[in-house]
């Protein structure tokens, strides 16, 4: 059985069934979606973690790297689209209170601006739960700025569409399990890390690019994160290109771990756009296995 | 006259008052407070920007590097207390509808969770909101999230005090004005930028991080930010040690400018913490004076 | 006045007469040719400072780095021929002993091995006083290796000739006068520095290496040379692309200045070869004057 | 059976002295001595292969790095003392010629130009060699520059003791053999490497010193010698702290193969000095070994 971070109708649910039409289990935190997870009561469990145009989904990303550890073995990204969606009848005109998650207002901010100047946006939990309350008849809000897929769930009616300020907006979800073996190499896989600091370190984060550097490995998301315990303490949340498996990315996260207070594999996965990782002159598996076959022959001048 | 991100009553409010006794304006949202200070109808803002916990605000951050030129003149730190706060005569143990931000919900979940396992938490606007919207009887919520100042401002009654799970969480907030001359040196400066990196130069952060170490300069924070151009494409929001008039830090923004696609001052002011900056040997004005003295008597030797 | 490192008939003589054929003095050794112009005696000298196949002329560089300041004000290349003389009359299978400078001997050895392999060869000092040693009647040595000037000049038969290992050996040399404006920006330029690394700062080579890299500079030749003081304490004597005034190299001197024990200027002037040096992006003239530009409008607003 | 450069009397005889009195074959070059063990026909040989004052020594850093491969197995330390001896009965003042070594006319420039300004030195072969010269009754030099050992082996007598510019100057010796098993780890090694870079990638030397730097391993040597392949091409030869078998070298040296031409390994062997190796935190082969075991759980879960 999988999860979710729901309501049912959220843009979680949306990308979940891009890969699986079986029954799932909507969860109304992350949190509580994760722990699911650890107690072993779902298999895996979808959650958004980053999204084009608002960053990184701190409550993700924090989620992950703290409690029982877990593995991510999946992404999926799906295109963003929003509407206003009202209860039938409602005229866009008439709209004066709406409510969406923060995320959502953010990224329709400038559309609502222009188009809706007397109308106030309150920030509300998922969109889908915005849907919810605004289909409740009594409700305060006249409309919720939310999906297709949870404007129709909850029987409203779309009074704009194509609202988002930013029509090229994506947000990408991971699917999330126990740790296990990570899924096989494919050639363009994805590597999640968390790395943190050692406070005293000078130049840190220098030090912890120059692990992925210098072994030819490219990171296309890096985040820092405050670690909580105390004003610029960070850890780093990291995306490299690249398996476990591959040898460039087995030295670079052992670099990683000497000189860390602690890294935190997160998982190897396929990359969901599909494109091969970019390996420099001198990384590739073969030069690898060329340089320790000659390191070998040094320490072993009589087996040659 | 100022402005700050409010309503009356939240910790912005509570922060600005530790330096200004004067009316101030509160404003809805952090863009409108510096939409207002870009128009001219305000000196200045105050508004969060960063929090020990849940990292940084991503409004104020996005908001300050768009849109016309601002720039930040003084840091204030104030440590952040919740309480839960109710209509007078509510018992803890009815309570059952809960309102808050959601930085406070985040900051407050462990709590929440072993002594009110039965409540909901909503995240709504700001606390004050929250405490503003409780104290109205006919509330659907039961109690808000917020700190003393706006409990208090709003008629309520503290049912559980100290409920940060993070006891000695700090929140930072910035004064924004037009763009002028900056505050003078004061030998414990923070510089704050936000660096685009071109999005084709392999290795782009490292690089930026090189500009600052290479001339001995330390970073306090470094945050990334989704440009909102495409999935992987950043900036980097960089609060660095030191002042714009100190010759290391005008070197290492004057290398940052030509290596990147574009670079935001958004101010050098004094650190409320006080601490002098860490110059490495080699970094100090007098060594900057020295080599340039050199250089010069090697283009004019007549001159020496 | 020119000198030269001679007797006349050294390689030296020879490229010095590619573009002067004023008449000139020899000295015996490059030290005393480098003394002659701190001494105001002569303008300028040419000694060789690197080759191509022995490497640098150790005695040039560390005679160029102690004492009176000197300048390089331009260099010459010049293709190694060697040749085989004798006083006339001599068969080459009757040779058993011949003289040189150590460099020919050097870079003749294999020839001399396959070809005559009964001859002792003893290393005299220059290639011209090998050549006027063997001149006379009663000499010890049958022959000697040196260039077709210096062969000529004494009035020798060259009884083999091409006989450098290495045909396409080429020796630099370069004039030196005393310090002075240096010869203007060509775009093709050369500038030689030595860096005198704090001996108690770990990674100064790489720091040293950074100053460069980081501003766009590339290195042409780099060597390192013990500074007398102790085993393991080094200077590196380097030559960089670009000119003293072009303002990436400016900065990467002064940078150099800030973090070495002492760096000296050797001198600014036109590459030999004509070609023109590498700009990466980012460190153009243009790219420096636009952030100096920019940075002077932070610092002074109200002069926009 | 040892042999060394000779001939008998020699610093570098002087040297073997110090750990073998077994009779030991002189070699009249270092590259005869270094074949001698490539054709087997002695065991191993003593050459010189640096001078605190006059740097590597070329001849012996370039017969190293070409031919059929060679091994360092010991390095000896010899302080340089140097004396002015003559034939019996010859006094200070009526020498007019010497001869002597190029390093050891270059370390005793100074004495000589002060205390014996009407006297030339030529440069001869080694500084036995110049003394066994002087010993002949017919010889047309008045004296050698050398050290005791060889004064004393020709019968001459010392006509001034202690005529080294530098009272301090050491010079470095290894011990060459065939290629084996390195001798074991002492945890104060040195181990000598040959780098090629690859000439058409920019920033080589830097990349070549990060190998080392990013694995915490600290160089006591490097020094440029060209490739004899045309101007500006060259390699490096490095004095690395620690042994092959160290894990932060082993991790250093496979890196360096993977990103240069051609890595040529020169044996790892204990310091002469006895100082241990300085291991930065982080780098210890503790460290590696726990990296390793994270990195093992991780790919295979299940065995933890």
């Amino acid at each position: 059985m999988l999860g979710y971070f729901g309501p049912a109708g959220t843009f979680t649910h949306q990308a979940l069934m891009t890969f699986s039409d079986a029954e799932a289990v909507p969860f109304a935190t992350v949190s509580q979606a994760l722990d699911a997870v650890r107690a072993g009561s779902v298999e895996a469990v979808l959650v958004p973690i980053e999204n084009s145009v608002e960053g990184g989904v701190s409550v993700t990303l924090d989620a992950l790297s703290a409690g029982r550890r877990l593995m991510i073995v999946r992404e999926v990204l799906l295109p963003v689209q929003f509407n206003l969606y009202a209860r039938p009848g409602t005229r866009l005109e008439d709209v004066r209170k709406v409510v969406t998650h923060p995320h959502s207002a953010a990224q329709t901010r400038e559309w609502m601006a222009s188009h809706l100047p007397q109308a106030s946006v309150t920030e509300g939990g998922s969109n889908a739960a915005s849907a919810l309350e605004v289909s409740d008849p009594g409700s305060r809000f006249d409309a919720a700025i939310c999906g297709e897929i949870a404007g129709e769930m909850y029987g409203l009616e779309a009074i704009a569409t194509g609202i988002a300020d930013n029509a090229s907006a994506v947000t990408r979800f991971v699917l999330v399990s126990r740790p296990a073996e990570p899924p096989r190499r494919t050639g363009h896989d994805k590597t999640t890390l968390v790395a943190f600091m050692q406070t005293d370190r000078a130049g840190a984060l220098l030090e912890i690019l120059e692990q992925f550097s210098g072994r030819g490995v490219s990171l296309s998301r890096i985040e820092s994160r405050p670690t909580k315990t105390g004003m610029g303490n960070y850890c780093f949340s990291i995306d490299a290109e690249g398996h476990l498996r591959d040898p460039r990315l087995a030295e670079a996260m052992q670099g990683l771990h000497r000189i860390c207070e602690d890294v935190i594999f997160l998982g190897s996965y396929p990359r969901a756009d599909g494109v091969d990782a970019h390996v420099p002159r001198g990384f590739a598996d073969s030069d690898f296995a060329a340089a320790k076959d000659w390191y070998t022959s040094l320490v072993h001048p009589g087996d040659e």
